[in-house]
């Protein structure tokens, strides 16, 4: 058994369902919460899984409402959504060793890259959650299914970290992939949010609406185009068949709510920066237009400012 | 006093108010009439009006439900919906004399090359209107403001009857402009309606909304920058300072609901052919692209979609 010490920063439905599973397996692991500090620390953290219920009680969780008073961690897991991350450098400085591993369980791009930045790291580390999972309440998961990672490093010398994380998450049972660069994955996932995430968010509808009409068909087709036109001058190839492949999966789909229409269904802020600004400002310095999928993010701003008021 | 036969397709917010005005004047004004037919019948035709109310009454007014038992018109007026465009040639044919001019009162473009090619006429004419007008109940029109008419020709011989026609309204108290050719004042048009109907439609929103994020307004902007080049291409030069123009005049209007928005709101199908899907047809066959209006157009396809349902 590996005695690493887990820091997990945002303890919702990413966040929590890690971490459980990690305490679960033996591991020390540490929350951060906000909001519902005060609730976990009194009635602890419930996690209801598809896999198995499993509680934290009270009076064993380790529970914070500020980095300050934590332990410093081998890794600190960021679960926020990347909405929150003008917070990180701050939340995260308190809990660095010389090898703290830091792990960024978020959508979207460019998160890897600022806050190996801000504190000065070597490497940092992404993954990209297959779940389907909602905190119901305070300290009160919902998982609904799946729970697979796709890891990968940010930074030349970070693999041998990342691969002793990946075999602590095995070990507590959840499934992971390690990919050698988190930025290919990134950008891979990033050639189906593009489209569905906005389109959907923008005209209130699911996937399957979206599909049963061949001019928004042809538009996420098209987005997709743009964002692998993108990836390519970023010096992340995908392969242009994943279009037709994603496009006849999403038919395929049960109905699905994307996270972002939710957002916008739920007044919530939506992740615009790391899903599209970013994106777009690293396809302008390659000199890469991408004019529908700035409309779109245009379109965005509008919903996110309406929410915001 | 001029004897010519009008004849009105159409008797709605537009046609109702300005074949009200030729009557008034004391031409000889003939309406087609569909749903409200029977109600127009025995009730007539009222319009109250900024410039003072005016009724016609049912035993004076001339209403039909068929263009075939109305006599043949030395002018006929076409005021329906755009969508309704494909019933045209069935409903004009049988007004037509050797030098009868038809007059599209309608929005968008392309509209005039179908029908004076489908009616093997040498010449066609085209309206803008600039008018605040509604159909408030059957034969009941409610003109708010404005009501000047910009007219143009399409066709090289059509600018004698054209002329003799704005000379008329003139006679009724119609403002009118006349242009030399339609299209240019049709792509102006175009030029404030392509990005404000569309994306007021898509948002749900007003312009002054759109004009408070500076996003929207870079989008409105970029659509408006397709819309020059594609005139341009087209042969009809813009201005390219009207974009600014436009944008600081809508910036300072009262908020405005687009008549696209309202069809959108009252689950009416919206004109998409003569306002998007001709302009981006002309604009592909001289090459050139418009993205940001495509993405726009595939946007109020889907939503169009939902309202036919």
């Amino acid at each position: 058994m590996d005695h690493k010490t887990y820091a997990v920063i945002g303890t919702g439905a990413i966040g929590g369902y890690y971490g459980a599973r990690l305490h679960h397996g033996g591991y020390d692991v540490h929350f951060l919460l906000n909001r519902d500090y005060q609730f976990v620390s009194e009635h602890g953290l419930k996690v209801e899984s598809h896999y198995g219920d499993y509680s934290i009680p009270a009076d064993t969780i380790k529970a914070y409402n500020t980095s300050h008073t934590m332990p410093k961690a081998d890794v600190v897991i960021v679960a926020l959504k990347t909405t929150q991350n003008h917070q990180l450098e701050e939340l995260i400085r308190p809990l660095l060793k010389p090898d703290t591993l830091v792990l960024l369980l978020q959508n979207g791009i460019g998160a890897e890259q600022t806050l190996t930045n801000q504190l000065a790291l070597d490497y940092t580390a992404g993954g990209l959650c297959f779940i389907c999972s909602n905190k119901v309440g305070p300290g009160h998961i919902h998982h609904l299914d799946y729970g697979r990672l796709t890891l990968g490093v940010y930074g030349e010398s970070g693999m041998p970290a990342l691969t002793s994380v990946a075999d602590d998450f095995q070990c507590c049972g959840v499934e992971v992939d390690v990919e050698s660069s988190i930025l290919d994955a990134r950008w891979k996932k990033l050639l189906w949010n593009v489209p569905y995430n906005g389109l959907s968010a923008v005209l209130d509808t699911d996937t399957a609406q979206i599909m049963a009409c061949s001019e928004t068909v042809a538009l996420v087709k098209a987005i997709m185009q743009e964002v692998c036109i993108a990836a390519e001058a970023m010096g992340s190839s995908l392969d242009p068949s994943l279009i037709d492949t994603m496009l006849n999966n999403t038919a395929k789909m049960k109905p699905y709510l994307t996270s972002m229409l939710l957002d916008r269904r739920n007044s919530r802020e939506m992740e615009l920066q790391y899903m599209y600004k970013n994106v777009l400002e690293m396809a302008a310095e390659q000199g890469v237009d991408m004019p529908k999928t700035e409309a779109l993010y245009h379109q965005l701003c509008f919903i996110n400012r309406l929410t915001a008021d």
